[in-house]
């Protein structure tokens, strides 16, 4: 606490400009500092305690990487259907495949157990920042320091976690170092499948309407946790389901895990995301999405070969569109400027603090590392990271050549990805027996090898040594067809074989690999020593000067743990015209009849045949302002009352930004309305036992 | 002649070194001089006089842009539907769409007179080169030069046409200005739809089949030409229908109209092509057809505003994908090489001839020249070409602002396109109340916004100017929604008011030309002068010294006019797996299948009801290595008897590097077969009048 005193004391010679300005109703907050005063003065709403302790004690980690919630006494939860997507797709088989089909369990006993899944509820939070930091003592180079503080939390962890009662501990490190919190998690492993509506209806719209609004998708999935067998006792920590759902205007709270912001980042951070990485990004999958599409257009099995990678490009391209549209708001940027003059206003009228002083060193760092990585972009891209062998098997040839070399050394010498400990969840990925396509390794290899042509030139040495004389389609042919690395088997045994077996084999791939690996390492190392590591140490040090501003006045970076979040229901405005903030039933239908009922846009068979019986009025889907991003998917929608009004589910295209920073202008998080979720499972699925343990009625 | 004989003598010094490689099948040889021999010792076929006449007599060309051929003796004319899809529009209205539904005329009282077409038959070929030359005189400059040229080709025109006659006459300048021909034509202007089938099976299989091949197309469409109101005879020029269709290896002869090709071109201008231009298109194109595409997905009257804008960037995309693999070939692009070096050896041993030193100094020259077409693309493509303006209400914008400074200047004064002569389109265009949609101009105003502020980066002083302080999707919205150009009346008031009414108006989008276009001139100036002009010069002086080395022993670059082609019918190879030559309406059926019926693929109703009236066995489409290129659609393909086997509709993806260079490796020509054709208006059109017609037989 000195050092926030003392920051205190400083702010009165600048206050004006060292006050933090959150925006609106912005921030991801720790429940351990909800922004009580300011929900207080804007909606006159008490955050007590007790409401905090029932939320967080009712919200759901999925290891997989989302959010849920437990909506009744009996270990009921409720997730996205893209949350539950890995583990619908896993219980499929030839005969059911429960992601296309939906799954509906009436009994316990119909309940279908999930491998591999883990859920976290979060049981404590205590603040160890102390003992963390009490660990680092002055004078120790930035390595030793690296590995107490390594040690000291790998000690806390170890005391809190207990196997036995399933207890988990992690120790997160907030604000890039300004804290460090343990958190404590119950850990529940039994987890099985309850309901889940057909992709159809949950993706409702495909990609065309992803990341926008108005939307029309049922996109829930509900699963049960049992422990010892039975199902688990949240009678305690579970969210009542709110009768009336949300009005407009009304204040509503999210809580989930978002994973990942990077409000942080610097000018230069930024300037380099906008004026390079994300133009340059998208003009490769706009190239991607052309060449997938098109390819896929000619035949049915083409359009199956190559769907996944597809929606993964499309995907990607609607997120970067979104962000560069935020970042290159002159007044959005504007905010970002000011933030950082301010801690730079800060530093400059404390020139002989030693953490002013890192922090503008470490700016100045930043500026400079963003620099060589702007240098070194290109090559990295196709030297290290492939961009111009785009295939499967370049990626395996890689790993093989890389694998003959790195194994034979010690653990702690190798590179990164070969340590011991990741081995085995690579060789799960290189030895995996999906089928890999030749057409439509041809198809990637002879469009990225016209990348790597185009852009380095035909002329160019790289260009000449990697085409051999042919065109990028001839060669991309000759490589391909002439690989064997197609078979897992092969693949097994190069990889056992080492580089003895490799150099035997000549597989072209691995020819090709050894062509350019060379200097792929020397890109990689200088990459990770004058950006990757600089950047780090230089983050730390201007962490710590905002840590000292601001303190816990604000919310740190999303870490994938549990926040809270808050706005109101509210339509926006978008090129002049008013988009609702909710949609309903009737406008599922209208949408899909628009379409002709074509895909993506069709209707499940029994929303057709039961759209007679479903009131139409009611809300399906609504929007509002609560900060969110990925992780956040699944998270409850939650009323003050700490009722369950909705899920979440997507964020408009506007809200990509919110990685960087937030705004409620035409951002706003994109949720499942709990009266429409309801009207489905009554009059669709006629899921009565669902909807009465949602309703709280006994069986 | 006497050029050509000192040419004759020096080639004696280089003889290896100087002898043009005619690659295979290559040329798109004018009928006054046809490959004879190369025919004749490798088909063993006498190209004879009578059978070019006939040939030249019977072909077409079509002043919309594409070939014909008199294919009865009643004027009856065949081509392709997509080159008569002008016309079948234009006839079109709200209750027939004949461009959808198609057109049947089963008697002569029936067929519909066209408006505005005009076809041309070449009657005539006359070397004038001596005429044209001898009023060049020695010593004139080149403006001069160029005067006089222009004069005495105008007077040669003049004195062979003959309106009364329909007699048109063209000086044609072949060899880059090696010869020139007066081409005789007869003109013909009372022209009648016969016959179009539906659209959907002319261009079955749309965008993902347009330049592909296997292919299953009726793109075929019958005309008749009148001349005082009855059918011209064409008794004595017209191409008799095949009973029997090619065979496979059979050698086919193309009689059509080339649009264009560059095979002239300079390694430097390849090299820009290549390594420059073509790239950076192909990266816009992708990024349009992203745009026009996940829009146009979001509803149905979204496809339907962006349709034509979509297929547009997906036509264009496909051609450049086609002819920058071909130009990546080294293969291919060191035959260009060999050629030029071929031109710079003999120059080098002729160090003191006139013409070869300014071949060489041309060489140079268009070398420097490419380089500054470099360095000035991104400032020509952003300011003059307004591609961060992308919009039709910006170009409307410009050419009001331009029109209120250039009209009032005398017309020779004025930019290329205010000139007298091209006021009349350039008002028809600009006056057209082709419905201009609000979101559609948004859309694309906020992309293109968005990529002017990544390619010249958000702090340039460009993109502050044109987005004022707002993101490019707000500064979008407030410029389309401000502007009142949509409207063709507020159009017309502004230019008609000139420079006053325009201040006044005070429109957003004329605002926002202003701000650019000083520069835009600027750099359209440096464009003309030290680009554009430079290089008519060189690749003049060039295009003599080719024309002394290889003289009429080889072809012309294309000028749409008629030429002659030939090559077998034959498949290809592609990624190992071979192509055959032929497809049925077996493939055709199968291929909708496959895609069950759904658009592009859907089958018109009566190609449902009568596929078993068809023998699927008969051959629908075939590929020939015939040297074609855009402007050859609907060309007749002929046999050694002179009689029609197909009709040219269009060239594989491969075959559209036949702009730079000809090769059969892959290229491939796409025509429909004369057996499929019959096959499809006997039993499915059950169009027994133009069967009968078609076969010569008596009504």
């Amino acid at each position: 606490m000195k050092c926030f005193l003392r920051v205190a004391s400083l702010m009165v010679v600048g206050f004006a400009m060292s006050v933090f300005q959150l925006h609106a109703d912005e921030g991801m907050w720790l429940f351990s500092n909800p922004p009580k005063q300011r929900i207080k003065e804007k909606y006159g709403f008490d955050v007590t305690e007790d409401w905090l302790n029932r939320v967080r004690l009712s919200s759901v980690r999925f290891n997989s990487g989302g959010s849920g919630s437990f909506v009744s006494p009996n270990g009921l939860v409720m997730t996205n259907h893209h949350v539950g997507a890995d583990d619908l797709q896993k219980l499929s088989d030839e005969k059911n495949d429960y992601l296309k089909i939906g799954f509906h369990a009436r009994t316990l006993a119909e309940e279908k157990p999930c491998k591999g899944l883990e859920l976290n509820v979060l049981i404590n939070i205590k603040d160890v920042t102390a003992d963390v930091n009490a660990a680092v003592k002055d004078g120790m180079k930035p390595e030793e320091a690296s590995a107490a503080r390594r040690k000291v939390i790998g000690e806390i962890e170890k005391g809190a976690a207990n196997e036995k009662a399933s207890v988990r501990a992690d120790v997160v490190t907030l604000y890039a170092g300004g804290a460090y919190h343990l958190y404590t998690f119950k850990k529940y492993t039994d987890i099985r499948l309850v309901f889940a509506p057909e992709q159809q209806i949950a993706f409702f719209g495909g990609d065309p309407d992803n990341f926008e609004y108005p939307r029309f998708d049922l996109d829930i999935c509900f699963f049960r946790v049992y422990e010892n067998n039975k199902p688990v006792d949240t009678s305690n920590a579970y969210l009542p389901w709110s009768p009336n759902g949300a009005k407009e205007g009304e204040l509503t709270f999210v809580s989930g895990h978002p994973g990942r912001t990077n409000r942080q980042n610097t000018i230069a951070e930024l300037e380099y995301l906008r004026d390079y990485q994300y133009p340059y990004v998208l003009s490769r999958l706009n190239r991607l999405e052309v060449l997938y599409s098109s390819w896929g257009e000619r035949t049915e099995e083409n359009r199956r070969r190559i769907k996944d990678d597809l929606f993964g490009v499309q995907n990607s391209r609607k997120a970067r569109v979104g962000g560069l549209g935020g970042l290159l708001d002159p007044v959005l940027f504007a905010r970002k400027v000011e933030e950082e003059k301010r801690l730079v206003d800060f530093c400059k009228k404390n020139p002989d603090d030693a953490d002013c002083k890192a922090a503008l060193a470490g700016l100045e760092t930043i500026t400079k590392a963003e620099k060589i990585r702007r240098e070194i972009a290109q090559s990295m891209n196709f030297y290290e990271n492939g961009i111009g062998f785009n295939s499967a098997t370049y990626g395996i040839a890689k790993t093989l050549l890389r694998a003959s070399e790195e194994l034979p050394k010690p653990s702690g010498e190798r590179l990164r990805e070969f340590g011991e400990a990741r081995l085995p969840s690579l060789e799960f990925q290189l030895f995996s027996d999906e089928e890999i396509y030749e057409d439509v390794e041809i198809l990637k290899l002879t469009d990225s090898l016209t990348l790597l042509s185009t852009t380095y030139g035909a002329n160019h040495e790289l260009t000449k040594k990697v085409l051999a004389g042919k065109s990028p389609k001839a060669r991309a042919f000759e490589l391909i067809s002439g690989s064997k690395l197609r078979d897992p088997k092969v693949r097994k045994e190069m990889y056992k074989g080492g580089k003895e077996a490799l150099d035997k084999a000549k597989d072209p791939l691995v020819e090709l690999a050894k062509l350019v690996d060379a200097d792929a390492r020397k890109f990689r190392k200088q990459f990770e020593n004058e950006v990757e590591e600089p950047k780090r140490q230089a983050a730390a040090a201007i962490a710590k000067v905002r840590f000292k501003l601001d303190g816990t006045n604000t919310y740190p970076d999303a870490t994938f743990t549990l926040r809270l979040s808050y706005g109101p229901v509210k339509g926006y405005k978008e090129n002049g015209k008013e988009v609702a903030p909710f949609t309903n039933f009737e406008g599922l239908y209208a949408r899909s009849k628009e379409h002709d009922d074509k895909p993506p846009f069709d209707l499940p068979k029994r929303w057709k045949e039961k759209k007679d019986k479903l009131d139409l009025k009611t809300p399906f889907n609504f929007v509002s302002t609560a900060d969110i991003i990925g992780g956040n998917s699944g998270s409850p929608v939650i009323n003050a009352k700490g009722e369950v009004i909705g899920i979440i589910f997507d964020g408009n295209i506007q809200s990509l930004v919110l990685d960087f920073i937030y705004d409620d202008t035409e951002s706003r998080a994109v949720s499942v309305d709990s009266r429409g979720i309801i009207e489905a499972l009554e009059k669709v699925y006629e899921a009565k036992e669902l909807v009465n343990e949602l309703r709280g009625k006994k069986k």
